[in-house]
């Protein structure tokens, strides 16, 4: 398996036809082939499958609900955005530098790079999967770049550098399917535990999956994490209501 | 003036709008303004103007009939092209250093990036008025990219280096108005004096324009040589036919 092989660029809820075609072709030019689009407007998708020249990644390309489902088996998954975010709480790794980076993680593990929407970039519930921000520099007076073209630069960026920067290896760490899985176990618990208000449950939701992300686990840890919090969860199922413990 | 805005963006024969406005977009992204448009699609170029986000680029976009007015007071015309190109004639320069020459060059000079249509690029006529070919290594299968995300790579390239790479600098040289100048006097002398064979002109009038091109006469060397050529023209009129000369 190849580095480029290792890179899954990730649409969510991309709108237009021609740009999912644009970037299928720039993933093309650029020697990478796996696409997954995260809810897209169908019709989209089907337009951009009939029309586009780059027709084997949009024949390969995945289709899902989830966003957690298209992260996967990745250990990194890094979100781009402009210069001006509004969310500060994430990392910003500015290209060339964040091209580096991904491709020194690319040497030996899978990465997934997130595009948001034309419209509205990625929301912050999108961005609590995301390790960090690949940041293109763009003027301040215009900073936000078509889907297409931001696709074209950061495939060109990471493909450029046909061996990796010579540089510390971070530790490996758990995949996006595994921080999914505590998100899911853990959730439940933190509900039940009445350790989430009422009212406002998406933006805990949102917080703690960026907590989970922040760990960056190693992968046994992330197991050991899982057999804890799946104890918790039994002890709780069996101690339901006054009088049900022992 | 600042470097950013001695880069003209030159769009040969552009058949798309959509290309259009993605150009603009871009060069809007990375702070470069001048747009140069020789001889579009009309229609596309009408809607572009009234389709388009990037209004302002596109509203002082110049169109002209004339690549050498396009090129106008550039010192440096620089194609872009695929890596696996016919021409061999021209040295190729690939991303990044191309870049950094540019950016080098737009220190304290003018220049032309020049694109081709989105069907068949740029032809051997359109080569011979530019000095080097900027590449941008694509993969062999799929080594076209898409016109504006062309551009939105190059223009990446170029404005990501905030100062010039140190470099020895190429002297000063010609712009690009006084070599279709030279090229301009000289055709008819050679036409005249016999050294274009009848019926292939065109190929031709190509080798000469390239030919002019990488003389890189310093300007004054420029003046020098339109001044012989304008004299032995005066001398062709004056001698005409036999018996006429003294």
């Amino acid at each position: 398996m190849s580095w480029n092989s290792r890179l899954r660029i990730v649409l969510v809820r991309p709108r237009n036809p021609l740009n999912i075609g644009a970037a299928a072709r720039a993933m093309l030019n650029f020697g990478f082939g796996e696409l997954w689009l995260v809810d897209p407007y169908s019709e989209a998708f089907r337009t951009a499958k009939s029309a586009m020249g780059a027709a084997e990644v949009l024949a390969n390309a995945r289709v899902t609900k989830d966003p957690a489902e298209a992260y996967g088996d990745c250990s990194l998954v890094v979100a781009t955005s402009a210069l001006t975010g509004r969310n500060t709480e994430i990392v910003r790794k500015e290209a060339p530098a964040a091209a580096a980076a991904l491709r020194t993680h690319l040497e030996d593990r899978k990465a997934a790079l997130v595009f948001g929407s034309e419209k509205f970039g990625l929301s912050r519930e999108d961005l609590s999967f995301c390790d960090w921000i690949f940041t293109i520099p763009t003027a301040p007076e215009c900073p936000s770049m078509n889907l297409g073209q931001a696709v074209a630069v950061c495939c060109y960026e990471i493909a450029r550098r046909s061996a990796p920067v010579a540089a510390l290896k971070t530790p490996a760490s758990a995949s996006a399917e595994d921080r999914d899985r505590i998100f899911g176990i853990l959730m439940p618990i933190l509900r039940e535990s009445g350790f989430l208000f009422e009212g406002s449950e998406e933006a805990q939701g949102r917080k703690i999956r960026r907590w989970v992300t922040r760990l960056r686990l190693a992968p046994k840890d992330a197991l050991l994490l899982q057999g804890m919090l799946r104890q918790i969860q039994w002890k709780l199922d069996h101690t339901k209501g006054p009088g049900t413990g022992d």
